[in-house]
């Protein structure tokens, strides 16, 4: 059986990346587990971090769980610093620990290769990749598409999610102390879905299939090893 | 004075990869001028052509010039065949002949890296970029965004084209042989000037404004270069 | 249901691309199809050639049935002439045509990027790269190892072979008139199989495990589109 | 109006980058400022170190504004520690505040891709990237040619400082400090204004002409956008 | 004379390598020494550690003796912490003072490229090619390959091992305390002593030689520099 | 003993790409051969062929047999027509022929990914990176340096030519039909053999050192294979 993982570093990160993806994942009969790095208490404007507005952490938590009430996937945190992720030991440690915890065999993480990314989503993807390859259950990684600006991409996996868009749209809203970023905002999400589309399979794209795109380093295809020869 | 000159294989390619650009150049009072290698008698489908249906030269012709009536660009052909371009001494110089007699200072052409793209393009493509290193008075060379699903295609310079965008979609749907493609759709045209700031500037795509992205080989930039010192 | 094309160049390209990858997709249920562009009349050594020796068309077409003889797999045929392949429009027409007729939705050829591999192979690639963007129906595009040397080679895929590895040596061992060739021999195989692991999955090589390996530019996962949904 | 900011990491780095582009623009009547990480104490030699030869701060400084006298270039400092720059989320608020407040439309910065660079320039160079792209004036970016041997680098902007080039020499000889350094000689700062020329536009280069060269993640060409517009 | 450097960050990292290219160095004649950043104190698995297992520091100091013993090859420390090495000015002095020190002509390192590496090997690779560039007697650099799955590695230069291969095994045997991990097995070192040969020289492979591969930055061929000429 | 043999387009190219490298090599005690694909009658500019003017064969021949003169190079040719090279099976037929006629052990020829260098060396330098991988003696294959503008081209590979740059430049000289070109002019040369040791080994370069600068996809260093054990 499918265990999917995402690992991802803030609060809204994972639904940007693969809401639709870990949706089907579980139509499909999977275990589906969203691992945040940390509760995104830096999830404040510089503006607002001047006029002294800080987030309580509690307030960012509720908004995940909103966000994934009902589709039976599981919340998980790490519990680290927001804005000072580094992928050092003690990162890869604690991610590889819990990827084996889970069994993952399918994990999901930032890209570690999209250079104006965030610097956590960079610290957290490159500790991902590098416990990933450690841990013998995990089969596939796929690294999903950035919204910083100007980043290195180049999907190759894509994933239909026409299905689940507007309920992205919708989980994507729950992030209410993040109001007002152009990159949760509706537009952004729906032409985002059918970009990777127009990008990767246009004539589905002109016929309004929506997608999520995905970077792989390792994608195990028709998988024929049985379970039971597993250590 | 700015001489700017659009190489591209076929009618219809010059609207895809640069019509706002083209009409920003001449709003700026460059010379421009449109320059096919073919009349583009190939662009039947296999179906159309399996039932016999063939193009004639002038059919496409007259859609060019519709495309452009009114805007001051100029339009030149090559002459070539449709499908059967290829990157040799001959189309090298025919094109850097074309861009000495213009000479133009920037040159537009489809992106020779672009792996999925028409052969079409591609051969042309190189053999533009090699005519253009020839040519003394080219300081800028501009690569498109190609329409064939899978290319590889990496965009730095952007042209705002918002306020040439409607048109640009009323100077595609005069192509009517063309009818029924999916890349000469309106749909398709405003997502890929929307998808362009997404990427590059995702703030100015919130707020609206519509790009053309370009690959670059050479742009000077600032030229402070007086043209009387030239031979 | 899956339809799986794979499109090579020459008798025994398929075999060494992508032979337990394609017993494993008949395993599954799936229709495949090995189209072969040429009947491979050039595969003689220069010495060879040198002193006369020609081979006959049906000798190496015996060799194909046999190798695929009791596996379900169909063999086509292009047709064309060997070592004279080239990407022009023809090419990509006469695969595009292949593709439509069967409804391939999986398409597996050579790497266009396998930029020192056989010329033969890198238009063939390039033509089914193009040929596959244009059938609605293809989903997943895959790319098979080259076994020139010093050839760019950046799989991502992973498919186990480890139940059919026996059986891919013995087909390449039914291409007789090409004895002598290291890439036909059981040492080459087994070791790439092996590598194929190593590189990408490395405590499962230690643990036996053998796999073929691949490049994708497009991969749908989970297909959650309904056939009947398709024109 | 053009807002040029220059970010660099010591004193003598803008004057190797872009000495003579920054005067082509103030020539054209942009703003300009150089915005200096640290103040360069660290810009001893190890031996020199290991004498105990220490920088006083203003000894730097001082040559700073000896370089830059009468260019109407202004000059600031984030006053970091020379040698400690990491791309956190310190030092990227630290630039974005500084490009803010400054209403930069034209980022120039060290390269974030030259692999074998000096640390802290890769530092800021991947802190002011990032930042840069919070920023809504910001329409161009440009990385300039790192001085370290075996960097990557693939310049395609060029700007013409055949003015400026002895003053470019006298600029980078103010800094008496660093004295000795192949990087700060005539010969070099000559040869390689050459070579930028020779490798992008030969023609020019053999008629004396001499080029500073950068790369691009985003470049903004013909600005049609009404800075009223903005917020 | 030749004077070669191997920078690695732990006991066994060299044997990895270049075991096999240092003794063919040794029996051409040159100064071969290996420097290591760690003690390897971190090499103590994930489960064991929870078990509170600890590696005496002289345990692998021992280990190491006993893999070069007899070889002529001179072993050296830095004595850094292991799993902490980070790519900063001091570790880039530290590494450059061992260079000046040795007087090394050529430096063998990790691969600074190889994304899915251990994050010291990374670190001290970054540092070693950074040191290396300031060190005037280094007139080559090599990068050996990861062992590490998924990692971004292009090798270009072979060196037959086939004389030292049997003692290559052996070599690597010795590292006891690291009994059980993959990488160290003499199946994985066969193997990958073959592949590098597969992969560069597929006609000597088949005729049973073995090599060990590096990248390359800098590789001076055919050296004609008189030493005296050198400061 | 080492063989080696420069394939290259067109006479004078082996003088541009490996003048001062071949020379090295003879001192050093090998065999050396330039192999030309072509007489070179193309070598007229667009304007000249447009007055009629046309080279006679042996101008251009007796021009190279000039500049090779008493440097104990042989010099040979394909004698195919010049503008017209493709890299198909004949060509690389004709130079595999040619590389086992000569036993060579090292190949020097064009960059296959100069992407915008003359179609002609394109095209044979794929077809002899092609024809090496299949010839047994061939242990190392260098590309040289494109003097085509924005080609694509990454050197690691230095020599020294410090002593034979100004027969470099008269050897050179001797091409008088082509007199005029830039790249063909003493300038250039000088100062493309200071700019390789810049880019590669600036402080060598600083001692007014000068290079050839190559590519490599197979370099085999310190040989330790007996030359009797090769078939």
């Amino acid at each position: 059986m499918e265990r999917v993982v995402a690992v991802v570093a803030h609060p809204d990160d994972a639904e940007l990346l693969a809401y639709g993806t870990l949706l089907r994942y579980r139509q499909l009969g999977a275990d589906v587990t969203v691992l945040m790095a940390t509760h995104g208490a830096g999830g404040v404007s510089l503006a607002d971090a001047a006029r002294g507005i800080r987030l309580a952490e509690d307030a960012r938590t509720r908004e995940v769980q909103a966000a994934w009430a009902g589709t039976g996937v599981e919340v998980a945190w790490l519990g680290l610093a927001d804005g000072a992720l580094r992928p050092d030991r003690s990162l890869i440690s604690a991610v590889e620990g819990e990827l084996v915890r889970l069994g993952s065999t399918t994990v999901i993480t930032h890209s570690p290769h999209a250079d104006n990314d965030h610097q956590d989503h960079l610290a957290l993807a490159t500790a991902t990749a590098n416990a990933a390859a450690r841990v013998l259950s995990c089969r596939t990684v796929l690294y999903g598409e950035p919204h910083a600006p100007r980043s290195n991409f180049a999907p190759t996996v894509l994933v239909d999610i026409t299905a689940f868009l507007d309920d992205k749209v919708k989980a994507l809203a729950q992030h209410r102390t993040q109001g007002g970023r152009w990159y949760l905002e509706e537009s952004y999400t729906r032409q985002r879905a059918a970009a990777a589309g127009w990008r990767l399979r246009p004539t589905d794209a002109a016929a309004g299939r929506v997608f999520e795109a995905f970077e792989t380093p390792l994608l195990t295809l028709l998988n024929s090893q049985p379970e039971q020869e597993r250590p």
